[in-house]
């Protein structure tokens, strides 16, 4: 390289470190009021590291959230807190261990994904009635509502798989950013973006996007559904707070719709490619960072593994829905192998478990996944863990047990990154088998380290990218330029079919008027020519 | 702010800088080898200012273009330039005057956006039957053909506006990049994305993104016209090409979308919001940059406008499209007002011109456009003209004469920032009266401004983007990971109709199936009925 392009790119270098620096020095967006709606869980944890962010560049952050929750803290250093006088009476995360042991036992196998989603349906409706009404109690709360209009927020940031932000957003009119994977009952993607059924998989089909005919047809049939569910189980449960506190014509559709950015968990790396809309933003793995040295005892447990390495395990949240026959026979098929276990697990230690394996009750999963002794990642298929997966490039022995986890473990099977395994009808030699073939086989740690490659090339990393986009709805005071027009009109002009009402009127027409002059014309020259006769 | 966030702020822009110097100094992607087959006239003039910066990035480009160019230089020091044998034979850019003259002659107003699309069928088609001929003579020539697989390029560059590079790049089956906004007949979206007609105008529609039912109908038309025109005008020309050279099935549609990065020169600060793809990357206005100080005697004669400012009137390529009674209606109009006027103007001196008035064979435009003393921006509606006018926040007032001209002004024009004359009908006072409007309220400047400011409010500009992308695809050997299935499916798989057809035929199945039970039953119990009679 010549020395005079070496000196060019230096003074380019130079002048995008000015950039820089101008831009965290005088960046308009700083000490903005945000309000944040979450939702608990992992998507909790999910919000709190964008909140983190934002905490760091100096935004005001002020969480409104329900009086039970599992993970969030009414005293953060990051954010305010403030209750609202509703407890949402959601269901204990172990209330999750029910529908998975539903599922597993109820259900046949070969319509499985329809049962997942009429399970789904029955979750989702009884949480969409108590969220109904918590919003409902909010909107009614004069008070409260007051003093959050008073606090001039900025900006509405939300989590919309559960509804309360969304309808406190839109009834504040604040500008809204959607921090989003599902939204009701659907992937979010199928809210705003067409969604052709041909090659666009429905959430919970099990399909990928290259489909036959017969994958088409079910796929019809999971969009059928899902349009059934939204239209008939989702939207009647918020009639009544609709009919008080919004204009007459609001439905979820068009709060949801009217969101100025969406940031979508996900990322192509991952997502099957589909039509997008310009403002969804794609954020997937934001999460993700390099690994931090573990701890002195973990780090001992990983290095004794020697040439063969270590095997994780962690079922997030769902820790503990596995019956004990089955951590039985994971704990057999663990102990034959000479590779070392780390087991996030709580619960009955299973008779089987071999020397090689160490149960912990919590483990840093970001920090062991990148630690250049991991062979393999024993997940769910939250997508939390699909992301982490994908960014340290570590293949995956997949068991998903409910929501998005069957759509999350397919998209890395079909690219030859992950094997899954049914538990519903897992055994330790079945698993062993599935176990010994991701360790043994090279293609699937070539495959995700490829995934991992494509996931890390990006201009920007997906969580500047997130908080760039915040920041942009803040400065610009929202995105409407972003809003397609179609999300403002009827279902049948959407589709044109009053356009095509009208052709046919006038085909119809023309046609008709034609056969009359035909007619016409023939009946004359028959009776001339009668006439003539 | 306290000085432990203002550290925390510096050490990540440290970080920030040493992954930048990494980037710069350890990308993979220096000396690839990128051949380009681009397009004349503004078009090459947009790729140009990228082949400079990959020029800059190290990057060895060799640009195949035929024998007669407007702008092209066989001796360039950014790209080694190669001819093929065949000459383009194509038509002279003064040719385009007639096609000006054609249409503002001949065709009443009230149909004039179908009267644009007739036009430019007629053009096109012409120009596919010469590109047809020319592809088949390249690929025919052997010699030459071998000279390019043995040069063992990493990607092909083209504008798909017209086919040569696109049927190059695929019979090559290099990766490839599209440098796009007119694809065949039709804006670039209309071919990879979907594109609901209820919403999304179609080029040439001279409609914009809220349409009654009228105007969908109207949109509806000139959809139905452009699937006619594609299928029944443009890939017949194409069909020895595809016998002699490609795998049976191949047609213009399957080839384009094979292409794995569209950097479409567009934006939604412009475009209108609409469905868009992965692989679709948007980098409109990727050409503007801040000006640069004028020559002295241009920069003196903009000082001398005083308060009032400066008019900079420019039709780019068309510079001679308007007829002597035009361009005497607004030397006349200019002449009235108190601003100065720099026309960038050839052929004989109108008679009105007046003593405000510069004319000038050429103009440094954004220099110009970024001066503070300009005004207002007259010009004909061009791509690089809208953009300019957008990034420096000049209002416009817009005489469109042909092809996108008509859309891309609407576009302003819906915005509140530009005025648009008919040039079909213009007048001296009709021309002042616009520029007087365009001059006194400040709205229009007003509206430019956001615009300008939302434009510039992006994570990356789009010539990184554009760069960025690029490398991308050489880097990773192309991303069809980007590309939806749904390219590859038949027309009727794609919309579902086998589907439907089928759940039709199911259905029907049944009806008749439950109407027969009926009948047997009504027929058995009539008869017993009668039995018993």
């Amino acid at each position: 390289m010549s020395t005079l392009l070496m000196l060019q790119w230096m003074s380019r270098t130079t002048f995008v470190i000015l950039t820089i620096l101008c831009f965290l020095l005088f960046s308009p967006c700083r000490s903005s009021k945000i309000l944040v709606v979450p939702i608990d869980g992992s998507h909790w944890l999910n919000m709190k590291i964008i909140l983190k962010e934002l905490h760091f560049r100096a935004h005001e952050i002020t969480v409104l959230h329900f009086g039970k929750s599992w993970y969030m803290s009414s005293n953060s250093s990051i954010y305010i807190s403030i209750h609202s006088a509703m407890d949402d009476k959601g269901r204990d995360k172990h209330g999750f261990n029910d529908y998975v042991q539903a599922y597993l036992e109820i259900y046949p196998a070969f319509i499985s994904s329809f049962c997942q989603q009429r399970l789904m349906t029955d979750m989702l409706s009884d949480a969409h009635v108590i969220l109904a009404k918590s919003a409902e109690a909010i909107l009614d709360d004069s008070v409260f509502m007051t003093k959050l209009q008073e606090s001039k927020f900025d900006l509405m940031l939300t989590d919309p798989v559960l509804t309360v932000g969304v309808l406190l957003g839109s009834y504040l009119k604040l500008p809204m950013v959607f921090n989003v994977r599902y939204i009701n009952t659907v992937e979010g993607h199928f809210v705003i973006a067409p969604s052709p059924v041909s090659y666009v998989p429905m959430s919970m089909s099990e399909l990928h996007d290259k489909m036959d005919f017969l994958e088409r047809t079910k796929n019809m049939l999971h969009y059928l559904y899902y349009v059934y569910e939204q239209h008939f189980i989702i939207n009647p449960v918020y009639s009544d707070v609709f009919r008080k506190h919004f204009p007459v014509g609001t439905d979820l559709f068009s709060l949801e719709l009217s969101a100025d950015i969406w940031l979508l968990r996900s990322d192509f790396v991952f997502e099957f490619p589909r039509p997008t809309m310009p403002n969804v933003v794609y954020i997937g793995g934001f999460q993700c960072k390099e690994s931090k040295p573990l701890p002195a005892e973990l780090e001992a447990f990983m290095q004794s593994s020697g040439e063969h390495g270590v095997i994780i395990m962690s079922l997030g949240t769902f820790i503990s829905a596995l019956r004990p026959e089955i951590t039985e026979a994971i704990a057999a098929a663990f102990a034959e192998l000479p590779q070392k276990v780390i087991w996030r697990f709580t619960g009955e230690k299973p008779s089987s478990l071999g020397n090689n394996t160490m149960l912990v009750k919590w483990l840093p999963q970001n920090d062991l996944l990148g630690h250049p002794k991991t062979r393999v990642f024993v997940a769910h298929g939250g997508t939390n863990g699909m992301y982490e997966a994908i960014y340290h490039g570590v293949p995956v022995v997949a068991m998903p047990l409910l929501f998005d986890q069957f759509d999350n473990v397919l998209r890395l099977k079909v690219r030859g990154a992950a094997r899954v395994v049914e538990v519903r009808s897992l055994t330790k030699d079945s698993f062993l088998e599935a176990l010994e073939d991701v360790l043994e086989n090279p293609s699937y740690r070539q495959n995700i380290q490829r995934l991992s490659q494509l996931h890390r090339d990006q201009p920007m990393s997906p969580m500047d990218t997130a908080i760039f986009w915040i920041e942009y709805v803040i400065r610009n005071k929202g995105a409407p330029h972003l809003q397609a027009a179609g999300f403002s009109l009827s279902w049948y002009s959407y589709f044109c079919l009053d356009v095509a009402a009208f052709f046919m009127v006038i085909t119809g027409t023309f046609i008709w008027g034609s056969v009359l002059i035909c007619r016409f014309l023939c009946c004359r020259r028959f009776s001339r020519k009668i006439k003539a006769e």
